[in-house]
C-alpha cells in the first residue's frame, strides 16, 4: 500500500471539538470565537487574563540553511508539538498562516506533512480567517489613499518619484510586479509607475506580527512611511491619514487563530510575514497568548538559523519581551548532503541517484553549516537541540554523523520519524528539548539598539553569516546616513539576503568563508519598526510556472478538494 | 436630544444568540457555522434539507428612481421584515452584502439605517466572512493564470489585444482605472494596458450570486471568457486551467451568511453584484434557503424598479426558477419632488430650502416616475405596493398626493415610519403587502429566453424604460451579430445605463418618453449568463472624494470602532 497522501490523511484527521483543544490550554470558552467548525479566533483579552499564569518553555523551531529537497521544518515543528504531548507535557505549537499564493503556485503547502499536519489542511491554505485578506486590504486602502492625495493636490508634498509604499495581492503574478497606473483621462488619477508584492511581503502583515496590541498596531500603522518630500522629509501613513481606517479593517485580524494538529495539539496560526525582507515569524500576539498556555511553545522561525532564528532573537523577542528556552535546528542527511557541494540539485528536476549512497563522510563535510547554525544559536545564549528529520533511504550511519556533529558542537540530538508516525516519532526530540529548556536560559541579543545601524549590520554578517566584512554601494551608505538622521537608527536590522546559503551567493553550501556581504540599498519598515538592506535581488512576487497547481485543484463531483498539497 | 446616530443605534442593539433566529426559521445548528458571535454561514445542505417545506411569500422591495437623496430602500427592507415579524408572521430578510470600497469612500454604509438596521453594523460593513475578498481572490488567480498563459507561450491564441477580463480589488481606487502591467524584464510577463474594477463589478460575484450550487457554479467559473483569439473565437477560463482552482477559492462563499435586525428579524446577507454592469440582486442560494424559511421572504433589488427590480423579474427569477408574489416600490416626498424636474440637487451639498415647502403639486408632478415604476411591476404580473418613507419635514398633504398616485394605478401604498420607530413604522406596509402577496401571482418574465438579443433590449428599452427606439453603435451592431453566432443569444441581456433616471441620460427626471437608447458596445459574462449592452459611461472603479471616510474612520482609546456610518 503507498503511503497517504498528506490531503488523504488530513482528511481522514478524528478532529477534536475546538472547545476541548483550547480548555486543554486553559482557555475558556469566553474568549474564543468560532469561525467555522474548525477555526477559532482567541480574543485579545486573554493576553492579560492570562498574564498571570505560569510561563511555558519558549522553543523555537529553526534548520539548517534549506535546499530544493526540503528539510520539513514545518512538520518538525507540529511533530514536536504532537511529541510533548505524547509524552505527557502540554504543548503549544505557533506557526505562520500559508499564503495563497504558492497554494496555487508550486505545489507544495505550509501545514506540514504526513502524521505531522495542521488540519483542516484545506482551511489553513485557503483564506483561514481572512487575516491575509485583512492586511491585502488596509494595505490596499492606504495605496488609494496615497494616490488620491496626489491627485486631491498632494499638500504634504510628497515626490511622487520617491513613493515608497506599493500594493499587494496574495497570489502569484508577475505581470503585477511593474506596473503604471493612473493612466486614462484627468479624472483617472496621476500616473506613475509602482508595482504589486504578494500580501506576505506587505509591512502591514510585520505590523501584524510585531503588535502587542490593537493600540499598539494602531501606532505602528501611523508610523508607516510611504515616501519622501523632495527635501527627503518622511511622509507617513498618519500624514496622509490612512492610520486609523486601516486599524478598524485589521482589528478582527489581530486576534490569533487557533487550530489543532492530527494528534489534536492546539495551534496558533497567525500571521505570515515575509522571510527575506521581513523577519519571518510569526505573531507577538500568539506567543504572549500560547506562552501562558502550558508548558511549552513551540514557535517556527522561517528558513535558516542565520535567518529566521536571527531575526526571531533580534527583532520578534525584542518587540514581545519573551525569552526563549531552547532552539531546535532541523537537519536531514540529504540537506547536509547537498551541503557538501558535491551534488546538483534543481527544484522539480529528479534527484540524482549518488545522493541516496551511503557516505556519512559526505554529511560530515555538509556538516559545516549544521556545526555554523549551531554557533548561530549559542551566539545568543540559547540551548540548540538538533532535529534529525528521518527520510526513507537515509542510512544510519549517516545519521550517526549528524549525531556526532551535534555533539561535537555540544549540542543534543535526537533521529526523528514524526512524518511517518506522528508524535511518537518525535518523543526522543521531545525529550532532548525538555532537557535542554531546563536548563537557565543565557539569552542575549546579538547587539544593543543603541549600537549604529553599520554596526548591526556588520555584527549580523561577521558573527552569523560568516562573512569578512561588508561592502556599501553608495546608494546604501546614503540611506544609512539618512535613516539615522530621520531618527530610525535605534532599529534593529533585517538583512535581506538570499535564504539558499549562509553567504549573500545563493550557491555556496556549506559554511562560507572569507566573502563580503554587499549591500545595495538600504529600505525601512518604520512601522514595524526594522531596517532592512537588501543583498541581492530579492523577489517580492513570485510567478507561476508552466504547470501551476492552480491549472489541477478542483472539486469533485461530491464538491470535495482535490489536488491540493 | 438628538436623534442617534445609526452606528449608536447598533452599538445599543440587544442581539439574540445567532441559534435562535435561525431555529425561529426552522434552521437547525447542524445547518449552521459560526462566523464570530453575530454571524453563521449556512450550509448548503439546507436548500434540499428544507426544500419540502412550504414556501413562503416572496416580496422583492424596489424604488422610484434614485436621486442623490437617498430613499432608504435597504432601511425598508429591514423595516418591512421587522413589522411583518412584529405583525405576527415569521419573515425573512435578504440583501446584499455591501462593498469596503463605498465604506471607506463616501460616508454611508449599507446596513439600513435608523431602527430600521442590520446588526452588527461594523460586521457587516467590513469583511463579514470574507465572501467578497474570496471573489477578489478567485478573479485575480484567474487573472494570473490569464497573463501566465500568455508569457508561458499562448497555447489557446489569445489575442493579447483582445483580453476582455481585467483585475478586482474592494477598494475605491481610480488610479487602478487604466494600468499597464508587465513591465520590468522578460521575466516579468508581458506588457499589455489593462484595469482594475471593483470587486462588486466582477463577474465572479455575479456567478456566486447567480449559482444555485456547488457544482453549477464550477460550471458557471468553466464558461467565462477571458477574451478571443484573432479569429474572434472565445477564449474561456476552462481553456486556460482557471476555474476548478477558482471554485475551490470560492467553496465557503457559496454559503449564505446570517445576521439579524435590531429587532432580530433574520437576515441572509449575500453576495453584492453591481446594479449597472451586473445584475445588482442577492443571492439565489440564499432565497433558496429563505423562501423555506417562514411565512415571508422580503428582499431587496438594487437601484430603481427599471434597473434591480427588472433585473429580478428576467435574470434572478430565471436563474432560481422562484415566483415572486408581491413587489414593494419605496417612494419619498423628497424624491418625487426632486423627479418634478424643479430643484437643482448635489450630492455633499446643502439642499435647498424650497424642496422642503409643501408642495403636494410637485408630488404629483414627479409622480410620473412613480406610475412609470409602479406599471414596471405590473408589466411583470406582480402586485405593487408603494412605501411611503417618511421623513421628517414631510407634509401629511404630500403623504396623501403619493397615496393618491398609488390608488390611480391601482396600487396599495401606506405610509411608514421604521427609521424612527422601527417595525412597529412599518406595520402598515406589513399589511399591505401581506395582502397583495394573497393574490394569485400571474407572474411572466419579459421576454422568452429564444428572442433575439436586440428584441429583448427592444423590449425592455420600450416597455419598461419608455423609449421611443434603440439606436446601436456599428461596434454594438457587430457584437451582437457576433455573440449570437457564439451561441449566446439565448441569455438574457442586463442593460447598463445610468441608475439616476428611467432614461439614458442621468439629467432626465421624472419619466421621460420620446428619446432613444443608444447602446454604444455590447459585453457578455457568459458564465454568470447575461449579455450587458453598454448605454454610457459605466464607472466600475470609483474613486475617494477630497476628504473620505478613510479619514476620519478609526478606533477610540477603548479600541471600539468611530465614525463608521
Amino acid at each position: 500500500m503507498p503511503f497517504p497522501s498528506d490531503l488523504q490523511i488530513a482528511q481522514g484527521a478524528a478532529l477534536k471539538p475546538l472547545g476541548d483543544v483550547a480548555a486543554a490550554m486553559g482557555i475558556g470558552p469566553h474568549l474564543m470565537e468560532a469561525y467555522g467548525e474548525h477555526v477559532a479566533k482567541i480574543k485579545l483579552s486573554a493576553v492579560d487574563e492570562l498574564a498571570g499564569r505560569p510561563r511555558a518553555k519558549y522553543v523555537v523551531v529553526s534548520a539548517v540553511t534549506p535546499t530544493p529537497l526540503g528539510e520539513g521544518k514545518t512538520t518538525t515543528t507540529v511533530g514536536l508539538g504532537q511529541a510533548l504531548c505524547a509524552t505527557g507535557r502540554q504543548a503549544t505549537v505557533a506557526i505562520r498562516q500559508p499564503s495563497m499564493g504558492p497554494t496555487f503556485g508550486i505545489k507544495g503547502g505550509a501545514a506540514g506533512g504526513g502524521y505531522s499536519q495542521v488540519v483542516p489542511m484545506e482551511t489553513l491554505n485557503l483564506h483561514l480567517t481572512g487575516d491575509f485578506h485583512a492586511v491585502t486590504a488596509a494595505h490596499n486602502l492606504l495605496s488609494a489613499v496615497l494616490d488620491n492625495h496626489l491627485f486631491q493636490g498632494n499638500t504634504t508634498g510628497i515626490d511622487p518619484h520617491d513613493i515608497t509604499w506599493r500594493r499587494v495581492l496574495d497570489v502569484n503574478d508577475r505581470a503585477l510586479r511593474n506596473v503604471i497606473v493612473g493612466l486614462g483621462s484627468r479624472m483617472d488619477g496621476i500616473p506613475r509607475q509602482t508595482g504589486f508584492d504578494i500580501t506576505a511581503a506587505s509591512e502591514v502583515m510585520a505590523i501584524l506580527a510585531l503588535s502587542r496590541s490593537l493600540q499598539e498596531m494602531r501606532e505602528r500603522f501611523g508610523r508607516i512611511v510611504v515616501g519622501y518630500t523632495k527635501g527627503r522629509t518622511p511622509v507617513t501613513a498618519e500624514d496622509i491619514g490612512g492610520a486609523g481606517a486601516m486599524t478598524v479593517i485589521m482589528r478582527e485580524a489581530l486576534k490569533p487563530n487557533l487550530m489543532q494538529t492530527l494528534e489534536n495539539t492546539p495551534v496558533l496560526v497567525h500571521a505570515g510575514p515575509f522571510g527575506n525582507i521581513a523577519h519571518g515569524n510569526s505573531s507577538v500576539v500568539a506567543d504572549l497568548i500560547g506562552i501562558h498556555s502550558g508548558e511549552f511553545l513551540v514557535t517556527e522561525a522561517g528558513f535558516g538559523a542565520d535567518m529566521g532564528a536571527e531575526r526571531f532573537f533580534n527583532i520578534k523577542c525584542r518587540a514581545s519581551g519573551l525569552v526563549p528556552d531552547a532552539a531546535v535546528v532541523v537537519a536531514t542527511v540529504r540537506a547536509l548532503k547537498a551541503h557538501s557541494g558535491r551534488h546538483r540539485i534543481v527544484a522539480g528536476q529528479p534527484l540524482p541517484d549518488a545522493l541516496f549512497a551511503e557516505n556519512p563522510d559526505e554529511v560530515h563535510i555538509g556538516g559545516a553549516n549544521l556545526r555554523k547554525q549551531i554557533e548561530n544559536i549559542r551566539l545568543h545564549g540559547v540551548s540548540p537541540i538538533v532535529a534529525i528529520n528521518a527520510f526513507p533511504g537515509d542510512h544510519p550511519s549517516e545519521h550517526a554523523a549528524i549525531a556526532e556533529i551535534a555533539a561535537e558542537a555540544g549540542a543534543r540530538a535526537a533521529v526523528c520519524t514524526h512524518f511517518t508516525d506522528g508524535g511518537r516519532g518525535a518523543r526522543e526530540l521531545a525529550e532532548a528539548v525538555a532537557e535542554a529548556a531546563d536548563e537557565p536560559s543565557a539569552f542575549r541579543f546579538l547587539y544593543p539598539d543603541s549600537a549604529p545601524l553599520r554596526e548591526k549590520i556588520e555584527t549580523i554578517a561577521t558573527k552569523v553569516y560568516g562573512a569578512a566584512g561588508v561592502d556599501y554601494d553608495l546608494l546604501a551608505a546614503r540611506q544609512l546616513a539618512t535613516y539615522e538622521a530621520n531618527g530610525y537608527g535605534g532599529l534593529p536590522v533585517c538583512i535581506a539576503k538570499t535564504h539558499l546559503s549562509l553567504s549573500s551567493d545563493a550557491s555556496l553550501t556549506g559554511a562560507p568563508t572569507g566573502w563580503r556581504l554587499p549591500v545595495r540599498e538600504v529600505r525601512a519598515s518604520v512601522g514595524a519598526g526594522f531596517i532592512y538592506p537588501i543583498c541581492g535581488d530579492m523577489r517580492t512576487m513570485p510567478g507561476l510556472g508552466a504547470t501551476p497547481a492552480a491549472h489541477l485543484i478542483d472539486i469533485d463531483r461530491d464538491g470535495n478538494i482535490v489536488n491540493l498539497s
